[in-house]
């Protein structure tokens, strides 16, 4: 199957939005970034993969004040990012590698603002997949290495720091339809279900 | 086309949510439900369709208060209703009239907090049209009779009014995803083109 989209899946905590991610990536055959962004980051910025990965997708207090007094030129590249935090750091270069791969493939990306970093782009489709809490929080505990007893309060957290993540580095609040050109509630899907419906969404646009 | 579903639509003004509801309802050849349900509404209290149609999606204040002190018996019918005001008395008319009609068909319904009023109907397809605010704009001049020197500020005012209403009723955010099961960016979309993507959408759920 062809695709001439890139594809941006932003999703709360336990919605399976990478399970999907990954899956649709494969029908398309075409690239699939989630984690893969901090790789790619690492490799060129020197840091060890490890220490990205502890910042991954959380904000930091700094960029915005950084960015607004003018303390680095962000257009030059990672050199002028070494004073800020990792998180910031992470971000400019998750940010530039992004756009970067743009400009020559299409791809599925998950997280990471990329709905935001790529909002000019002609051929993007924004996706959001989300979930009742319950079976989120389920999910959670079936994948993912957590405490059962403490699953939902981690599930509310983890969601929360996307949240704050998203907002802080785009500008926009977290889980409006309106930020989104397609939005799937994949309570009662299974992966395959919310590929599907992706793809007949895409089929369905570039037919005009 | 088959359907064993109802499908209730929640559309920001100015999205294309009716006539995409309307042309939805065709395919499905099932009836649909939106201003119609004033003059059954009216037919069953002897209030003339008029009147309700000024006050039709429009928020009081008093319904929750009547309800928290017992003012009347919500169960007893139409009678008990008599002395709230008109908003309430068309709210309560129209949630028991879609009650009614979800026993015994399936339908197409805009508006009217439907999506809250049926949550435990378990053939329930909850979906949320909205766009972005300068289409909107321009659908609203082009199809109603709105003054183009006001029309950002009239969409928006009748977007508000609509929140307000599904807030004040339903007790929730208007426009979180998280309220449907699927929301669909209708601003580069035909209407044909929305009404394939819920088709599809049905399709898809329906094979597990």
């Amino acid at each position: 199957m062809s695709c001439n989209k890139i594809i941006t899946i932003t999703r709360q905590f336990g919605s399976g939005g990478h399970e999907i991610g990954e899956a649709l990536a494969k029908r398309l055959e075409i690239p699939f970034y989630d984690k893969e962004l901090i790789s790619l980051a690492a490799k060129k910025s020197g840091v060890a993969p490890e220490v990205f990965e502890q910042y991954d997708e959380k904000a930091a207090n700094s960029l915005l004040y950084s960015l607004s007094v003018g303390l680095y030129n962000y257009g030059n590249g990672f050199s002028s990012v070494g004073d800020l935090p990792v998180n910031d750091r992470l971000y400019i270069l998750q940010h530039k590698i992004i756009k970067e791969l743009a400009d020559k493939e299409n791809f599925v990306v998950v997280g990471r603002c990329a709905d935001y970093v790529l909002r000019d782009h002609k051929n993007l489709v924004k996706v959001f997949i989300y979930a009742d809490i319950d079976s989120r929080v389920k999910r959670a505990v079936d994948r993912h290495d957590i405490d059962p007893a403490r699953s939902k309060q981690a599930v509310i957290k983890a969601d929360k720091a996307r949240a704050n993540y998203y907002s802080f580095y785009s500008g926009k609040k977290w889980g409006l339809a309106d930020n989104y050109d397609l939005c799937i509630n994949s309570t009662n899907l299974s992966t395959q279900q919310a590929v599907e419906i992706i793809l007949s969404y895409i089929d369905i646009i570039d037919k005009k």
